[in-house]
């Protein structure tokens, strides 16, 4: 393949750039888009470059939008008195998706890894700290990740709440529905079993 | 998400032209070049579109190239007198990977299938018949797929060959290596059986 035609093998390359794209993959990515889907290749070239170009982090919560204030802040059907602080976009995609939460948001783009070099300033505290103070806020919801990082992340979070005097509540930790005991890890069963509640 | 960025949700429904990439993995692909691979993505992008533009097939044996002629064919290393058949530029680069295979090759980029319209022009056997022709060619490999429909392409194309004089082989079938025989396929194992061979 790769004596035959080199602008292949860097479409090929190109790919690997994609999170869970082998060499196998890529190659069958890239040849289906010869093969098969050659508008549907120019379109997302198209789409990539704009977006990879005007995508930025909205001023506000700091979430992906290509305007200065993204769509969730800038509306007025969302309720301002409840902030959700979430670690990635991501997890404000899923919580978007999963509940019916129609509050605003904010989004450190990580969490606390002073190992990594990762402190207050680059998750913007400073900010979120400034939308505290606004006083327009009732209730902040703390989302990050239930992982070391993320807890450690959450504590630091809601001491700024409590030095604002705004009352923090975070998500509920138990057994995920679904599931079975059996195969649920020791810790999440302790947690449930501690944090029962009554059967009404 | 679909609320807070247009240019997003547009990015990831243009990723889903990718087999094997549903709304799920699309999503964590855009997420993961907006945050941690923009030059990747800007790369993607523009080799995506130089690809799609600029790659059509070599005009002597069908494969994908830029050029009129691809470098197998125009090369003056490769043995003019073998040439393989397959059916699509993949099988190709599976035989150049895997098999030290120096001669050239034709790409009939597709199989025979009545049903769905792809008959002996679609698959360019004129042009195949040509090259045959030309009195250069001592053996045709026929390296289509081991399925009913590439059978059945191997068997007309074999055919061809026996008019123009031409030996024309097929790869061997037989047990896979490092399989268990247990799990062998009933048809593959009498093939096998039938075709013993002495052990030297």
């Amino acid at each position: 393949m790769s004596s035959s035609s080199p602008l292949l093998t860097e479409l090929i390359d190109a790919l690997r750039c994609l999170p869970g794209v082998g060499r196998k993959s890529a190659q069958r990515m890239a040849m289906h888009l010869l093969e098969r889907d050659r508008p549907g290749g120019h379109r997302l070239s198209a789409v990539l470059e704009q977006a990879m170009l005007r995508i930025g982090n909205c001023s506000q919560c700091r979430n992906f939008s290509e305007d200065p204030v993204c769509a969730l802040c800038a509306s007025h059907a969302r309720d301002r008195r409840v902030l959700c602080v979430v670690e990635s976009p991501s997890d404000l995609a899923a919580i978007e998706q999963a509940t019916g939460y129609n509050g605003q948001y904010f989004v450190l783009l990580g969490r606390l890894s002073p190992l990594d070099g990762t402190g207050p300033e680059e998750l913007g505290l400073d900010r979120l700290v400034g939308r505290l103070q606004e006083g327009e806020i009732e209730e902040m919801i703390i989302a990050t990740n239930p992982t070391v990082e993320g807890e450690a992340t959450a504590h630091y979070v809601g001491k700024l709440a409590a030095a604002a005097g705004i009352r923090a509540t975070g998500l509920a930790h138990g057994v995920p529905l679904g599931g079975e005991l059996e195969y649920v890890d020791r810790n999440t069963l302790a947690h449930a079993f501690g944090g029962r509640q009554s059967v009404e």
